[in-house]
């Protein structure tokens, strides 16, 4: 239900892709700001942006945007980070609240924190949604309903901006948690950003054989291959500085990942049939967790085929 | 549209799990035979399938429910086949169809064609489709539709046969192609077998760290690691057998994958934003070729938010 009185008086996006448009969206649905000033680097977003009607405001500097918005959501490659604080950071109002969408914490702490004027509400924040989809036109309202969103307040933040910025990302559908940067990082690393590169490489690898055609890839994916194409379809700019924003965390993942594969491959070259199916019938608990916590739809396959009901288990 | 008159008098279904029952579904929608024979070895298996209306006629005895059967499908896990061939061997008729739905095919050669009396039709099948639930519950009639089945006919098959073959499976919908088992067997092992395989591998990583918990992985899943969930829910006999079956190109596809992935790690420890970009580029379009050829939904996220159309790319 829309906000009787809007929760800000002005906020500013900076960055206006999946996340920043799907928050225009869902601000103006539920009126959470007076007004929504849109700035993007580049001036054909800008441009799309306002032919979406996005914003009410359009500034291609993102100092302007900021200026007197009392919240501030960077939604912009996390790479970008450090030299748009540096431009924004100035401008950024006292008792304003600075958050962001990126999907890597620990570097946004380093990369804000210095810019941060005093009095500024310092907040990062990672909303758990997305689609492989990228662009002002990818965004829409529901994206963050029943997603979790969560928030690494430094050790001084002011317990009322937290707050207020939980409002908000209530207002918008998520729930929200609080965890401490380093925390976030690794469990991002294990549930995001471990499955997209693995998704990545492993289309890389098809793409690359010499034995099987790419048209018999591509004819055959409906078993299995084209799940992974949804994430490695992902933005390549934001993939990539997630990968140089979090590599301790994700070399961590990856060396796990490694030694359970080659555990995995041991078990298939030598034929034990029982260690293969303990492993596969574990992971099956896992996917009906998910759906019981409302995570994943309740359907087979995705609920690609809209003409069955799910089947009883 | 269904046929005037049924292809086949009598089929016999030779395990009802997902492909079974989809088949029993589809056979009787589109009347392709005037008689459908389920059996499978659990009772209780059996005795939901007639519950469910699946068949005719139900046989706990594989070596009677062939008899007479023009056209005869295995749907059961690869590793049952030599003991059921041996079973019902004996008992096709000959002139009859005798083919299979596994996932791999030099295997099924191997195990079923020594059981295969003279005049039996023996032409090894297996349609690309599927999702990740089982059992005789799971089925419905639209499984097949726009998927691709492949035929691998040994070289004394008789083209009239695999003619028969070919426009059984068109009229469940699918499009048919032939090739030989070795071929079939490397093509799946990229398409299918090493995505299920990464998929139980990375769920089981998530399931065993001890930094990041259970709840906190279920929690934030949504942000990639859902996906993977869906393949490593798949039937766990099933998928040992295929691991157990398809030994050889699994290994060798495995071998790319964790080479290809080693060179990707070495790029995130270095820095090497260039080549994580262009890696995460190339695989971009791979999924565009796949909804373009009609293997997968066009919508975002697996269509898995309804309330939304394709937004434009």
């Amino acid at each position: 239900m829309p906000q009787e009185k809007p929760l800000f008086e002005r906020v500013a996006l900076i960055g206006i892709g999946l996340i920043g448009s799907s928050l225009a969206h869902v601000i103006r649905r539920e009126n959470l700001a007076g007004e929504i000033v849109v700035s993007t680097r580049s001036p054909q977003t800008l441009q799309r942006a306002e032919e979406l009607g996005l914003g009410d405001r359009y500034e291609a500097d993102a100092a302007k945007a900021v200026e007197d918005a009392d919240l501030v959501i960077l939604s912009i490659p996390v790479g970008a980070y450090s030299a748009v604080a540096k431009q924004i950071g100035p401008h950024v109002k006292p008792g304003a609240i600075l958050t962001d969408a990126g999907s890597t914490k620990g570097s946004v702490v380093r990369d804000v924190a210095p810019h941060v004027p005093e009095g500024v509400h310092f907040i990062p924040g990672h909303p758990i949604a997305g689609t492989e989809h990228s662009g002002p036109d990818a965004g829409f309202a529901s994206l963050f309903e029943g997603r979790w969103a969560i928030l690494t307040p430094l050790p001084d933040a002011d317990p009322e901006a937290v707050e207020k910025l939980t409002a908000f990302w209530t207002a918008c559908g998520s729930k929200v948690d609080t965890m401490d940067p380093e925390h976030h990082d690794r469990v991002l690393a294990i549930v995001s950003h471990l499955p997209h590169i693995i998704a990545y490489n492993i289309v890389g690898t098809a793409d690359d054989l010499e034995a099987v055609s790419k048209s018999e890839v591509i004819k055959y994916s409906a078993s299995g291959f084209r799940d992974f194409t949804r994430l490695a379809a992902s933005d390549p700019t934001m993939w990539r500085d997630v990968c140089l924003s979090n590599r301790d965390a994700i070399l961590e993942m990856l060396g796990r990942f490694s030694e359970d594969l080659a555990a995995l491959q041991r078990s298939i070259r030598w034929g034990d049939g029982d260690a293969l199916f303990d492993l596969f019938t574990r992971t099956r608990a896992v996917r009906r967790s998910i759906i019981e916590a409302g995570q994943e739809v309740d359907a087979p396959d995705f609920g690609r085929h809209p003409e069955i009901q799910t089947p009883g288990e």
